[in-house]
C-alpha cells in the first residue's frame, strides 16, 4: 500500500454513481477526494470534507492524481482535456462516447494513462479474461453464454455479455446468447464451455451495486503513476 | 492436423482405461495403436488390427511414438525405461508413485517429453489454470472449493479438489473445501471467489468417464515431437 | 416389497429402451420378465432366462402384469388391445400418438390402469410436481424456464421444457423458455421463479439415459394391481 | 385485495427489522400503521404519519388487526398478552424464545391466529415444502444441503438449513449439510435429491435483506381475520 493517497477528482458527483464513489471513497483511507465536480454546487461549498465545484469552475481545481468521470458526453470532454493538461490518469464510464470522443482517447493515451469501460466490476473484468483463456484452451467446445438481469433492463444481450463474448471471440470459440429478464436481479453473467462428456461453466453474480464505484476507485488507485496508455479495466486487477 | 498418426503403445491394455484408450484410439485417424501390452496376451495378437503383446515382450515392441500407462508401479518401470531407451514420450497415469518413482521421471524427462498426472479430463486442467488466474487478480476475495462426487469414493477432498486448490494458493488465494457423496455423480468441482457484492465462480462438470481417456489421447498427440521435459495435462490444452 | 415379483411383457424389445428394460430389469429381484416382444424373434427362443415373440405371437403370450411398451404407433394398438383383453397393466412412452390412440387410451383407462408419457424420468416428474406447487405459492415471480440438450436435439423447447411450462401455468405463472444446445448434454432442466431482493431455482439434470428405463420399470410395478385409470408419471413417485 | 387496509402495530420499531417494516408498510396501500412501539418514543409522536409509542403506553394504542414483533424475549410477552386481549393476529420473529413462551404461543393460539418463525422469506418458505414433497417422493435418493452465508455470520449450518432439513426429514430423507461463509453472501441454501442418473436441486438465493420485512408484513395481511391457530409462514404462502 502507498501510504500517500491517492488525490481524485470526481466529475458527476451528484449523479448516483458519483455519490456511491464519495461514499466509498471517504471510507478507503488510501483515497482522498480533493474535489467533486456538480452541475450546481452546494452554497457550503465543503461537504463532509470535500470540496464541491460546478462544471465552469473546472480549470481551478487544486491538483489530483486521476479524474473519475460519470457523466454525459458533453461532460466527458473538458475533464478529458483538463486531465491531459495536469497529466493526471483519467478513468470514464460515461455512456455514448462515439467514434470521435473514442479517437480522442487513443490521442490522450500518448500522453496519461487512462481507462473507459463500461462496466467496472472486478469479477467481470477477471471472468472476460478467463473466457478467453479458456476458448483458447478448448477448442472445438461450445460456447453458450446466458446473463439474467432485471425486468426494466431493456437491451438484450447486455453489453457485459457481448463483452464476454468478444473475450470468447478473441479465444477462438463462437459463443450463442440467451437473455432472462426476471425480478430484480442486478446482473448475472453465466458461460458455458461444453465438450463431450464434460463443461466448464463460468459465472459472475452481481449482488450489489457498488461493485461498479468500487471497481472504478480500484482502477483509479491503480492507475495513478503509470505510464501513458489506453488501459483496460483487466489490465489493472489483481494489484 | 499431422498427415501421420503419432503411433501409439498402450500399457495396460485391458485394465478400464487401457480398454477406453483403445475403443477412442481406434476412432481416431489422427492415431494408431500398433502395440497393446496386457498382462496375459490373447491366443490369437492381433485384435481389430492391434497387436497384443505380454509385458515380459515389451523390448520387442515395434516403434511407437508415445506409450500411454495405466498400470501398476511396478509396470510403470519398465516402460519408462523403454520409452527412455526409445527416445519415445510417455505418458502416465498410474497411481501410487512414490518419491523415487517421482524422481525417475524428473530424470527421465532430461531425455524425452512426459507427463505424469492423476487426472487427464481437459476441462478440469483448464479449470486449474483458470483457478489460479482468478485467484491471482482477486486478492482478499474468499475461495471456496466444493467438490461432489459419487458415494463410492472414499477420500476426500478429492485428489482434484487439492490440485485445484493448490492452484488457488498458487495465486494467492486460501481455499477452504467441502466434500458432498452422492448418488452416482463422476466428479464435479466447483471453485467460488467471493467479494463484496459480487462472486466468480468456476465449475467443472464430467458426466462421463471417456473424458480421462480421451485427454489421454490428447496429451499423447500433444506430446509426440516435443522437446524433452516435464510436462502439465494444462501444458498442452488448447492444440 | 412385494415378494412376488411383478411380471413384465417387454414390448419393442430390440429397440434402444428395450434393451435397457430388459437389461435393468434382470438386475431387479421385484420384477420378472415373462415376454419380450420383438420385430424377429431369434431362433435360441430363451434368452437369459427371457422367452422372446415375434408380433404376430402376441396372443399367445404367458400371464402377465404389466406390458411396457416403447414401439411404434401401429405396434401400440395391438399391446393396448391385449392388456385390456387380459385385463393387465400398459405403460407406453411410444411417440407419435395421435388423437384417436389417445382417445383409445381414454377408453381403455375404464378396464385398467395405464400411463402414457414421453418422459419417464422420475426426477423430472417430481419436478413438474414442485413447479406447479411453487408457481401457485408464489404468485407475481417471475418464471423463466431454460434446457440445455446435446447439439443433435433439433426441437426446442424440449417436449420436457413444454411440459414444466404446463406445470408452471398450472400454477398460475407465464413461464419463458430459454433453450442451449451444447456438447453431448443428455438433457438439463432449469426453472427459476424470480421475486424482489429471493429466487427459487429448481433443477433437473440427467446423466445417463438409463434414468427413463428405470423409471419406466418403476412405474410398471407401482401400477401392477390398481384401480384402473389413467394416471401420471409423478401419480406414481415416492413409493 | 380488501378494499380496508390491515391495521397494524409495530413492535420493535427503532430496529433494523422495525425500521424496513415501517419502510415498506409506508409503501403498501393495503397496510396501515397505526402504532409504532419504540424503547424511546420521540418528542414529536408522529413520525410520517405514524404515531409512535413507549412499551410502558402499550395499553394504549389504538385497535389494529395484527401486531408484528421483532424484540428481544421480554418485549415479545407484552405484545403477545395484548393481542390475546384485544383478539389481534400475532406475527413475531424474536429470538431466543424458550420452551415457556413457546408454550405461551400455544395456549395464545387458542383464541388467535398467530406466526412465529425464525425467517419470514417467502422462497425459503415454499423451498421448504417443496424439499419435503421432493423427499417423500424420491425415497432412496441421497440429500445434501449446502448454505452460504457472509463471513460474519458464526452458527453453522444456518437456522434455515435445519429447517430445510427438517422438511427433509418428514419426507423421509437423511440430509447432510455442508456451510460456506465467504464474502457479504447474505443466504443461499442449495438442497440436492441425487438418484442414480439424475438429480433434482432446489436452490434459494437472498439478494437483498427487505425480503424478511416483506415477508412478514405478507404474513400479517393474510393472518388478519384468519382463524386462531398457530401457523407457519408456509401456510400464508401464495395468496
Amino acid at each position: 500500500m502507498d501510504e500517500t493517497p491517492t488525490r481524485l477528482l470526481i466529475h458527476g458527483a451528484s449523479g448516483r454513481m458519483g455519490q456511491a464513489l464519495l461514499r466509498l471513497a471517504a471510507e478507503d483511507p488510501s483515497l482522498q477526494v480533493v474535489a467533486a465536480v456538480v452541475r450546481r454546487p452546494p452554497a457550503q461549498r465543503v461537504i463532509d470534507g470535500v470540496p464541491h465545484f460546478a462544471a465552469s469552475e473546472l480549470s481551478g481545481v487544486p491538483p489530483f492524481d486521476v479524474a473519475i468521470d460519470f457523466s454525459l458526453p458533453e461532460g466527458f470532454d473538458p475533464v478529458l482535456a483538463l486531465c491531459v493538461a495536469r497529466g493526471a490518469g483519467f478513468v470514464s464510464g460515461t455512456t455514448g462516447i462515439d467514434a470521435s470522443r473514442q479517437a480522442a482517447l487513443d490521442a490522450a493515451a500518448a500522453g496519461i494513462p487512462l481507462v473507459w469501460a463500461t462496466n467496472f466490476s472486478l469479477g467481470v473484468a477477471v471472468l472476460a479474461e478467463l473466457v478467453e483463456r479458456a476458448a483458447a484452451s478448448l477448442p472445438g467446445w461450445d460456447c453458450d453464454i446466458v446473463e439474467s438481469h432485471h425486468v426494466h433492463k431493456k437491451d438484450a444481450p447486455s453489453g457485459t455479455a457481448l463483452t464476454l463474448g468478444e473475450s470468447a471471440v478473441q479465444g477462438g470459440a463462437e459463443p450463442r446468447y440467451a437473455s432472462l429478464r426476471a425480478g430484480d436481479i442486478i446482473g448475472e453473467h453465466f458461460v458455458q464451455f461444453s465438450g463431450l462428456g464434460e463443461r466448464v461453466e463460468l459465472v459472475h453474480r452481481a449482488s450489489n451495486r457498488d461493485i461498479f464505484a468500487r471497481g472504478a476507485l480500484h482502477v483509479a488507485r491503480q492507475l495513478s503513476g503509470r505510464a501513458p496508455g489506453r488501459y483496460r479495466v483487466r489490465d489493472l486487477v489483481g494489484a
